[in-house]
């Protein structure tokens, strides 16, 4: 007799189909079936987590290297841990499956109070809940399992947003028929008509000039990141990203201004982005953090805008064109480059700081992030916890091929280092490197356990500043609510079970032994090494001086 | 010129009438101006924990000593991580405020994509999932805050269940009319007229005859401890508890019978509670894991029920009866104590096993928990993790004065870790006592953290048993899924910022390291000490194994 084809063997299977081969989570007495079947396949690994929040962020953090990720917790207490991690999928546009395995139909049925519910007979609380922060949900019944499985999954993937499935212990179970061919996601496309009015709007504004290009996440998003590539090197163009979506761009690309932060921006890139005689955006969107609150400005008379679905020219809109068209369209129209103008645009911030200073002397946030870029190679991950970490990082540039990765849009602090475990796992052809502060890297610490088991050769920084400093910045610089538990940094690799074989932790309180950690860390690629970097308590990055202020007064009547 | 009253004064004003000392938390930039005016109070402390889901977890653990506790977070990020705790506190009848500092009006009015927020203009995506696991929920203005405060912080007391305040940054600032009178809490009364008839009621049943007492957790929740510790000694009665509300009677007692859990009792202790001729249940509420899956058996026609607001007696319903009344009631009209009646009820789990087993061999489960209770002094509240923990000390008997806690419906694991900073706070006359599982230590062991900082003088016991053993013993018992990764205990306090003077660490293996580590501790009474108690991975208490077949029984649909 052979195994029956169940409702959980559906699920992997057309999870398998959207290029996921790992399941991130905890396990509870209502998932222990599905972890079996995974358990049984070949193309499906299990990763458990220190807790939900955990493998929600690394959930998060695999997707954002592959497209889709899970996580799979118990009902109540485990998908309610997880769900800052849903949520902030969905602000992000990252497609993150929260799959819940709940008390068996009878149970549910019988009303009675169960553990893991709220004990009044009602299990559909979290259900509703979870309406809030994912695009599609259901609970599973043994008759609706594969097309309710394929809408949640379809969509999320359409979406790029997280989806929700509740799945009855007992319904994993349940026999099943195999899906009868591939997953059906509806595409959009473009509307040939519509693009060569677009084209013929954008030649109008364009007139013959090279325009300057602003890229952002949601290029990645809509999956343009080739065409926009094209684009900026057939046309030999100037560009700049947001932080949000720095990855988009080449950072070591000849036409690269810098980032764009509004007012918060260097002159230099402000005046060639606001002042431009016609600026390509794409996949831009403004939030607070990444805006300098706002500050942009932009000229929608010069503009064309590129939207996932949809194209502006000069305040024209068409809908119904896909990014990548629309960017294909542009390339094929724009001035060639100029073969002989291939000098790198000069930037403001390549003068090294760390040359002026004292090698041996105090480490200051300056020095800190020019040292780290240093540092970074072409095949990083880069994780910047929100914070001075991401902030510190905006005054460098990225080696061309790292891959950055924030969260500044839901800007949950520790995401990162649970983030980390999943990208890591997503691309292992990849060194990961995490930068964090001491008091975000305390939200979330006990994922530094997990990176040590499953042997995580990263690179991690600790920013040692002795509290939430960003806060410092925005008010109450010496209150006490903003001071931290003074941590052993460098003594919890071994209390998480590293071992002098597998874990090397490094103290570093000048330049000079920053640079030595990394040398170390760089001599031994197979290791873990996390290095506690120690700066002064008010020393913040200049960007981040500026977005604090903003903050500050954002957070004020005046 | 004087400071002028604010809504956030009217609210701290509120919640120091109700005896809150204490709001538990992390900081966020939309909570600052709040944390300032903690910050300015003399009767109001500020405790930052590692992380939100601690914080939560800590505010309820003093509510369960104190009454009601405070969580205090930022908007989205801060306050979906602590949403667990909030709906285990809804589960569980425990009053905790979730109170969370929002953006201004201006900026939520405006709609733009701030942090913290989904991005898509709506700030209220988080008040409409929290009325699943709140009973009053308000976002404040300035012209309705202290009508809603009130209305939420009354209807929270009122329930014992949590309630939701948004608080924007600017309206916490706005100038408010300070309270003309003391809180409003609508309290339930008695009805003389029905009291009278449940009492002619209760004497019919009784006939003469001294009630066996089953007690439970809804008596703490009701205030009716006092009266029905009376009842039991004025009667000279024998009672028994449920593992949930363990707290509410006195285990030293000479009538205490031992706990009851449906079929998964003792022999001596089913008998007592399901053969008796009358039976007096007082705040009783069936849950899964504390009536061996829905295994009691009570004769509703010998049985007189006390709920917090209405009485039965063999099946006939009172409404209108407050529990304290209803005990007083029965105390004035049952049969007084044979004070020549004292002995105690022999109770079987009275006998020893170390007495039995060389206290140099491992460590067994049977031998640890019955070294703990004899550790344990009545000044203790002890906190034991659902699982082994829990169901281990189901063995033993508690001394008189101890305070029991546990979560054994809402059952979130590593809910006792940062509780017992909330109950440590809440009553620093008490020794801290914490019970926990090595896996469910790592879902919250930041907090640990927490209590070093503070200098928490508690007791932890972290039971190693290399994994998630009651998933074990439910289901998949060599499986990696309930593999966990093997950190260092010992080292856990240094690297959390521990020194010699202020930690203790020690691994026991045997019956006698056990009692020199409970030795140790109890003769350094300031300091904490942290005991790993190494057991065998597939070693569980009795109690537990009786529990989890029925759990694995309650998964499949046989």
């Amino acid at each position: 007799m052979t195994t029956p084809y169940t409702v959980a063997d559906y699920l992997f299977d057309r999870l398998g189909e959207l290029g996921v081969d790992t399941v991130f989570g905890v396990p509870g007495d209502f998932t222990l079936g599905l972890l079996d079947h995974i358990d049984d396949r070949d193309d499906l690994s299990w990763v458990g987590t220190a807790n939900e929040l955990g493998a929600g962020y690394a959930a998060d953090g695999y997707a954002r290297m592959r497209g889709v990720g899970v996580v799979c917790s118990t009902f109540g207490v485990g998908e309610l841990s997880a769900i800052n991690a849903v949520a902030g999928a969905y602000a992000e546009h990252v497609a993150v499956l929260q799959l819940v395995g709940s008390p068996t139909e009878p149970v549910q049925a019988a009303g009675r109070p169960t553990h893991h519910s709220l004990g009044d007979g009602d299990f559909d609380h979290t259900l509703r809940m979870t309406v809030e922060v994912t695009v599609a949900q259901a609970k599973l019944t043994a008759t609706t399992a594969p097309g309710e499985i394929d809408r949640v999954l379809a969509t999320m993937v359409a979406l790029h947003q997280p989806g929700y499935l509740s799945l009855p212990a007992d319904v994993a179970e349940a026999p099943c028929t195999p899906p009868s061919g591939a997953l059906a996601v509806p595409a959009a496309t473009t509307d040939a008509t519509v693009l060569r009015q677009f084209t013929a709007a954008a030649l109008r504004l364009l007139d013959g000039r090279s325009p300057v290009v602003l890229a952002d996440i949601y290029v990645h998003r809509a999956g343009a990141q080739d065409e926009l590539d094209r684009f900026v090197k057939v046309g030999g163009l100037r560009y700049a990203s947001l932080l949000w979506g720095r990855r988009v761009v080449d950072e070591s690309g000849p036409g690269y201004l810098g980032l764009y932060l509004g007012a918060a921006s260097s002159p230099e890139v402000r005046d060639a982005i606001e002042n431009t005689a016609c600026l390509v955006t794409a996949g831009v969107y403004f939030t607070d953090l990444i805006s300098g609150f706002f500050s942009q400005h932009l000229d929608a008379n010069v503009r064309i805008d590129l939207q996932p679905h949809t194209a502006v020219v000069a305040g024209e809109v068409f809908t119904g064109i896909e990014m990548s068209d629309a960017l294909a369209a542009l390339t094929d129209v724009i001035p060639p480059a100029d073969p002989a103008d291939t000098d790198p645009v000069p930037t403001p911030d390549a003068v090294p700081v760390a040359d002026a200073v004292d090698a041996d002397s105090p480490l200051s946030q300056a020095v800190l992030w020019e040292r780290v870029a240093t540092a970074l190679t072409s095949s990083d991950i880069v994780l910047a916890d929100q914070g001075t970490s991401f902030y510190g990082m905006a005054g460098q540039h990225l080696p061309h091929g790292a891959v950055f990765i924030g969260q500044p849009l839901w800007a949950s602090i520790g995401y990162t280092l649970p983030a980390i475990v999943g990208a890591a796992v997503a691309a292992p052809e990849r060194r990961p490197v995490l930068l964090i502060g001491d008091g975000a890297a305390q939200l979330t610490i006990a994922e530094l356990g997990t990176i040590i088991r499953l042997r995580i050769p990263a690179v991690i920084v600790v920013v040692n500043n002795n509290g939430y400093t960003v806060e410092r910045a925005i008010h109450g610089p010496d209150k006490a609510y903003n001071d931290i538990a003074a941590w052993n940094w460098t003594a919890l690799p071994a209390a998480f079970g590293g071992t002098p074989d597998t874990v090397r932790a490094h103290r570093a309180t000048t330049a000079n032994e920053l640079s030595a950690a990394f040398a170390d860390a760089a001599e031994r690629p197979g290791m873990l090494t996390l290095i506690e970097a120690v700066t002064g308590e008010l020393d913040v990055p200049p960007v981040l001086e500026a977005v604090a202020e903003a903050a500050a007064r954002a957070n004020t009547k005046s």
